[in-house]
């Protein structure tokens, strides 16, 4: 009967020190894919969200929100180009953009991590002026409103996370006239970790983790072993642009990136409070 | 030669002791009308603002939006009915509002305060669960998620406004299941007025003042003579419901009720730091 | 592979909640037995306490010392005589109780707890006068330097935990007059709990629970079950003065309290931080 | 009907700012000439300096009074000699200087302050050895109890400020042995100024401000102009001393200096909130 | 030769639980006579006082002046007439009182705590509005401009000692309309005790204290012996006005009022430091 | 009748400067001897302590207790050998120089002072690792666990006497695992002193100081004149551990080291508050 009550007490004593570590620690998580849009993960999502918060960790939150945009440019009856896997975005569809991410998924997300127990904060790049951006030329076109991120005002963000609040950002930023640019929510999490110098920045994937040549997934990597299998063309598509925002985030102060299996239940939490964790480590 | 400047002193004069009265002071306004479709003059507006806060009021600012919800529903082909004076609210129509409220009106004022040299946040009632209502009945009617607010979370205007930022709200409240509702931007104005037991709720409109019954402009009213003017039907049907607003929010403990003529330029200024004010004050 | 994954997320799930509540809460432990005597248990002990620190609970502890104590009187030649369970005092054996408990069994805790990484700080009742008592009759009868507790000073214990320190407890108070007063280690811990207010009393023993009539063991009693086992004599002669001294804190205002099993390797963890513990609270 | 208020608009906005600007800043302000002898100026001075005080300024007031001295030296037959512009000071001449200044004329405003609704405190150089000094040499020649001021205690001013009160200075110092010294106005405001680093140093004199060689009052001037206008010899008698001790305030930090016509009613309030300022600004 | 070092250590074990006692304590001292005009004893005061303000215990200083006024009086030729102990003051005599308690007196009190490593602020009853008064009517006669006090501003007061200032006060109030009046220093010296409701009011003399009927000092008097003395005539005229201030300050609210020899040298230390004290206090 | 007075006020004038000075001063004391046995002796001292403190020094006593220790030895038939002056210290000599250091000596020691009115801290070096320390070889050899303080945890120390506590330490250090070491005491003091950088180090003894060549005692050495005694043989074998201990302190920052008489009564408030001091004291 002893066994299973000493195997609680390995996990309890294996996750606490964890705990001590990270209290008051900035946590950046991309947040997107299956856990946003199943129900049952994206309540989990909400849950562990909401346990962070609740042991002293300051969560941020940075959503995407593609689906959702393309959902309401058909019904407006837009098209959309991309270029390089940015959406051509022209002022009709930078309104629309806006609206999706600023006034429909972020207040989403702010109402079921509310329902979670927490106080979230929906904000976007203009707010304060949280994201100063610029125009980001794709293979050197002008692609309309796409940005990327100059500043972030993290200062806001402390008195927010200071006051209790967990930030939901949505990934419009504003240029130095006040103007709204739509943003690639990767690189948006990447650029407030960098800026917060948070201790994680963990990207919610759809897939199990980083794999090497042999398609085994690894549990964790060092900077050169990243670059390695960027390299040799082992990582795939969609991995190299993560890949790339944690070396990046690395190297701008951030003390670890995590890229998360967003399929598993509690995720975050496996994640973070035991040794294995879950997903790939770069560090 | 002198005598300009001695006008120049007697407003300096005049004005200087309300400087001092206000410092520290919450002004809730809410905007609207012409002070925000005319460009110049929301310009105005959002310098008043933002003056306003440099001496050490606290501007918070609630807004409407009708004409733009107005416009992506007939966009987007969905009719609206309205029942005394409220536009049922089915869920589709919701998500209009909200996004048009959230992420489009919302954003602009946020952006034109920053232009102006503020620090504005922009804040639905999600938000922090800011906002937190219920259904309100029309006539006894079910019209959808139109609602009314039972609590405004105080605490978090005032760690903003004491961090130095301007809020900016879109009258869209939740109720206990985080689900939105639709509230009339005055009657947001004045809860948040009334909760905050602000100094003053400033309500911009795009008339001269309150008249009596000989037409005549009133410079200020008592809560029995706005009463009386109801009572009297002199009152039409348009200042009803601001008249019906400013009682229940001197009731509330808000200090003064200005009905502000949006149409002056910086008539924000003129209203606070003046003897004889712009408008209608009830007391 | 993902179950047990999910059995270590609801390991998590389960236990950070308490983890919140526990924040900032003192917890007193009355220490002794089988956990204070096997070195494998008195490791896992002190690294339960040093956990518990860590995550921001207060943990104080209270040890006894009877074996020890036997011991030196042993050694010196000075016979003991035992009336109602208490040991019969004179100046002589009151030396040496002082001696073994403050001057070795104290010591031989706070190096442990040391060891495991905390902070421990050994105290008796004469420090600072933190436990100031009077001689207490047995049956009626002068047994010497046998006493109670009547004051604690809960300041210093406040300004050692919130100085990060964990206090270790010999139970020797003083008199008004200065002099040493020997008291049971049981209702020491009650009356520093008692005195603190203390949100658990944790009192570690040798046995599995308080068994009902049945011999089976209780998870949880209310103060009226309690009452009734004593009074139907269910309670065994090891028992009652524990759910005595249970009572007494409760009524004095402590939240909770706990008789733990101390053979089970890190019961204080499992008994905290899962929702069925182990052992039986007394609420 | 509108043009007045936007007068009175544009009034508000240019003055805001300024407000904004000298939140917390030192004004030095010289008093002396017609603004101290005309009751109604002196009225207007006193309205001025409270309100410079409601709004956040942190006025500090160095005056003169060269006439009252004269008046008492006469009426105890006391006869003056001077040499370059100073009174020759023996210990007699000094009482009399000491107990008119200190015991009257810093009464005298302190009480016209205080009646303006400020907190007014009057001090001499004694008074926590605010004003350190030394005698002062006039053309090499001992002219008595004549000093220069070689130490302000600007932490005692900080003190008294920050308490809300408005320091009114008597200019007579104290030598290092507690023996006091007869320090020139000007020289004594200048000192202060340069001490405290304040902000702005206001000169007010009986004139309409620093006039070029055409006798065009210069509105403003920088350092190479005012030294040019000394050496061109087109800076009357007067005029030259002022604009030395403005010359010296600047190089030791003071912000800028004022020259003010204090024969104008509220001349500080219209050289401070207004961009044309009025009298002649040295920067 | 342990005999002397044995009396050194007892003067220390009697004087030390004092200076434990009155740290943070306020003591308000009349100071006057003997002790005013001898130098070497007005130098042993300065010292006594900066001693004192050097163990932590805030004095204040109340000073008289009588034979100055006199003297510059006399010099002016202006006569003067007393009813019922106070100088008839008309504005004339008034302004001669003002320059020399404010402008003289007052200030050579400052510089002589000063030399004694003090830091003194010399205050009238104008700064700040220190001591507000009304006129006084004695025998139900005008006397001119002869004054009580009202209220004192105790906040500026403790602004000054908190800063490590020794206030020196001259008993010159002013009425609502800010002109001066002229009040008796022990009353002065009574009030600010009142008001500050001071640890001790300490009234200096030229006696040994207050005699009984055998004309044998007394070391103690509580209130009713003090009244009885009073009543049976026993006390002479000069003592009757300073123990009628006594009484007014304990129903006040001080805690103990001592009247001092000022003839003895370090009267101050001597009466605050030792158990039988020197002169008489009144409990 | 004054002479005595002014007796007791130049001990008073004498005094309280070094009471200004040695305000929030920690001030080491090695107490032992007869000032340790004598009981009339200890009560003053312990009076001595308790007056210190109450006048805002912070004393720290460390104490010894070879006799007591000698005692118990005997009592249990363990036999004791030295070498160099250092008890050959076994692991069951350890254990009863822990329980008399500890459980026996401090604790007397805390009950004397807070019998005088303190409020005193038993604290041995195991106590939150207050003296971590290392075996100590004595002429190359191992003689057990004799130790040495490698580290004073003063945190803990600023932390009790900001809190009240007057700290009572036992000499009984701890290796890095949590073993005990003995320690001399005198070097205990010295270490305690020299990581607190201890205004003062008074070394309690029973002679009347140190002498020179001529048997006269020394009131002031500085440190080559210490090094000189030593030196020429002059200090005799008590003397120069003691000598060492001062020498050591003074270059590790201690501010003056006292080798007081510790058979004169109150001879800590004669070494500290009069001019000539007793005993010897080294610069």
């Amino acid at each position: 009967m002893l066994a299973p009550l000493q195997e609680k007490a390995s996990v309890l004593v294996e996750a606490l020190p964890y705990i001590q570590r990270f209290a008051g620690a900035t946590f950046v998580v991309k947040y997107g894919g299956h856990a946003m849009t199943d129900p049952e993960a994206a309540r989990s999502f909400a849950r562990d969200v909401v346990l962070l918060r609740s042991i002293g960790v300051r969560p941020v939150i940075v959503h995407g929100g593609g689906p959702q945009i393309q959902d309401l440019l058909g019904k407006l009856g837009i098209p959309s180009t991309f270029r390089a896997g940015q959406r051509v975005t022209d002022d009709a569809t930078m309104d629309v953009v806006r609206m999706v991410l600023v006034g429909q998924v972020n207040q989403d997300i702010v109402s079921l991590v509310n329902q979670a127990g927490g106080r979230a904060m929906g904000l976007s790049g203009a707010d304060g002026q949280l994201l100063l951006g610029q125009k980001l030329l794709v293979d050197g076109q002008d692609v309309g409103r796409v940005g990327e991120i100059t500043r972030v005002d993290t200062d806001q963000l402390s008195l927010l996370t200071q006051g209790g609040f967990i930030p939901v950002i949505a990934p419009v930023a504003v240029d130095v006239e006040g103007r709204p640019l739509n943003v690639n929510a990767d690189l948006a999490a990447g650029a407030v970790a960098s800026h917060l110098k948070a201790a994680k920045l963990l990207l919610m994937t759809d897939v199990a983790g980083v794999k090497d040549a042999a398609g085994q997934v690894q549990a964790s990597l060092d900077r050169q072993q990243a670059r390695a299998l960027i390299a040799q063309g082992v990582a795939d598509g969609g991995m190299i642009p993560k890949l790339d925002c944690a070396l990046q985030a690395l190297e701008a102060g951030v003390g670890k990136v995590h890229i998360v299996d967003g399929r598993v239940l509690h995720a975050l939490l496996l994640e973070i409070f035991t040794d294995r964790g879950i997903g790939t480590e770069v560090v």
